[in-house]
């Protein structure tokens, strides 16, 4: 039973195995050549153990690499991430050039976490949305915004038929539109939409505040009738997403958001890789969907990236619930076929400016996002499908199309 | 009442002007040229400010470099560190190659913060030791080892007269030493050390498991006795430690250590300066000690940095008490004249190598430690202490004379 992490490690000299040498018992037991045979038996079971070590490719700029896993004994940690986390790169974090790329966990270990408690699935049953991506939309402008300024805008990405609408994760609580009125404005707004035209979309609601305060604030805000909470874990913790999860009160889907992630992942050299953090982690944490950058924008992250991430969070080699990808930034209903291409159908498609920069507004951008589906899933081109939808024409002459 | 971060940024093409009105417009109010004016109006106690933005000299690899400030009005967030961090670097960490190097606070929003609850006056007070540098020391190996080794190496510390002793912050919850039996030994241990010395020192305990149970795990270890806790804040979040902080039923003085911190730390080029993160934030956040890397170690930090984290800890510019800077690894009686020389008295020297290798044991390694501090202090050089002090004398011989 253990968890075996890999590091990528810079290091002019080649030394990766001194290294991995180092690791594995500095980080378990302290000490072990010289130790005497009876301490050596007793201190088996929490010796860490080389796996694997194996130089790769220089990097760009022509420094050695290596790849090195070493295995942690259960024995030495409890089952939560801080433990983890502190075990296999705390201290280490600050010992050179290695980044954290992986970390393998065995099944038993596994059990202690929950996962996702909608998932994939969960959230289609809560939308009624199937055998598509789902489209997520974004509030345009949030701050020093008025209840009626909100009202209004979610109306309007209401009325285009997107499933999910999230707040903005920089709106935290504030005199102007508070958690206590902005819930039930907003899903006023969403049930003059269904009036209209009976679909009705998924509020993300922004949990902010205090750590110890949150889950009060959870469960106030679904009191108020949030169906879903936006979260900036990583400006808390991942066992602070975890502990919300595990909290059967808090039973709405939870959006991660990346904020902040970018300080822990964005070096080649340090810190813990994108495809763990965001994708596996999260998803052990308890996260139904993850936003992260997507790989079209300016705000970009590199596509192998991207895809690595969705792979962590659907891959059926996990013992969770799937959680949704979410590729944002940058998104408009151009790229529709390049995102299905890319992420498949169980992605969800989010857009901000995509959505509220149509020439007819946000319900006819949201609206064009859902036939820009419905044509691909049908076998059209989006040019073909253009042909039968206006709001669909109309956004390609803004944005323009991303052929495939 | 604003919160000011100063960003690094690096550009090939200098646009660094461009960079800071693209963040000080669109991580507040969004947009604001083709704004009606009534609305411009109405959103400029949101809006965002340019503060600063000054060229700088070329990184080592010859990219132009900017230095940015941006002013992020308090309308715009809650006072607690997610918010914040999430204003200023949130979506902000993933786009492009920037660091967060500080965050200046309006008095009015530091008042929202309560610092460490104790300091350095306060663990001055607790420790009895006034005027000098503390010594602490680290057990040597936790992990696979039984209470009766973990007594006898607190004993044997405690006897050299160190007046803090830290857990291994690898050290969890275990079969072999749970908390509820390791520190009712922990300090059966001191007490029998005391009865000899008459010193007595305190024992940080590792505060460890899920984020939401923390708090009542600390209770129990100070109802169990436990004067101190040593907390990895890192894997947690900032906000945590600033929980149990203001928690007033913990009323006993936090460590922080810095496993993880490397993770966001470690890039020139993203992530947070460890002055601000280690320094800065630890502070407001009420940490009452900081462990970091020390300059002279194998695991090192610039030296340059340890002093900036040094001078954020301990400034009276600040309205928080001071904490004291713990500058760790590598650490020997032999550099006591160094440690002294860069981090003053109101600092302490923490070892655990260095007073568990004395050749005549952890009790002789702290009392070199002690002795070296009060030669340094009353104008001996370290050789000269050293011929009334068999202990340093030893040490020396070990370690050898770092000279000032």
């Amino acid at each position: 039973m253990t968890v075996i992490a890999q590091y990528l490690v810079h290091d002019q000299n080649g030394e990766f195995e001194k290294k991995a040498e180092k690791i594995a018992i500095g980080l378990t037991v302290g000490s072990w050549t010289d130790l005497p045979e009876l301490e050596k038996a007793q201190l088996l079971a929490h010796k860490g153990e080389v796996v694997e070590v194996r130089e790769i490719e220089e990097s760009a700029d022509g420094v050695r690499r290596g790849l090195i896993s070493i295995s942690f004994p259960a024995a030495n940690y409890s089952f939560d991430l801080p433990a983890i986390l502190t075990t296999t790169f705390g201290k280490l974090s600050l010992d050179g050039s290695i980044k954290l790329i992986d970390l393998h966990f065995s099944n038993e270990i596994q059990r202690h976490f929950k996962g996702p408690r909608f998932g994939i699935q969960g959230v289609r049953e809560l939308t009624g949305a199937y055998d598509r991506p789902l489209v997520m939309s974004i509030f345009k402008a949030a701050i020093g915004r008025s209840l009626d300024s909100l009202h209004e805008q979610m109306l309007h990405q209401a009325l285009g038929g997107v499933d999910l609408v999230k707040d903005d994760e920089i709106l935290f609580e504030n005199e102007l539109t508070p958690l206590e009125q902005r819930v039930p404005v907003g899903l006023a707004a969403i049930a003059e939409a269904a009036e209209e035209t009976g679909n009705r979309p998924l509020y993300a609601v922004n949990l902010t505040g205090k750590t110890f305060e949150l889950k009060e604030r959870a469960k106030t805000a679904i009191e108020l009738g949030a169906p879903a909470l936006l979260f900036n874990v990583f400006t808390y913790g991942l066992d602070v997403l975890q502990g919300l999860r595990e909290d059967p009160e808090i039973d709405v889907p939870i959006l991660a958001h990346p904020a902040f992630s970018g300080a822990i992942t964005s070096s080649s050299r340090y810190g813990v890789s994108n495809p763990l953090l965001l994708g596996k982690l999260l998803r052990m944490a308890g996260a139904d969907l993850v936003l992260f950058p997507s790989p079209y924008g300016s705000v970009a992250m590199p596509k192998q990236e991207t895809l690595q991430i969705a792979q962590a969070l659907r891959t059926a080699e996990e013992p969770y619930a799937q959680a949704f990808p979410v590729p944002s930034a940058g998104i408009h209903p151009g790229m529709t076929a390049q995102l299905i291409e890319d992420f498949g159908i169980d992605t969800v498609i989010n857009a901000g400016g995509g959505i509220h920069g149509h020439p007819e507004g946000a319900s006819a951008g949201g609206a064009a996002f859902r036939e820009a589906i419905d044509g691909v899933l049908s076998g059209q081109t989006l040019e073909e499908k253009a042909e039968s939808s206006l709001n669909l024409r109309k956004a390609l002459d803004t944005w323009g199309l991303i052929k495939v």
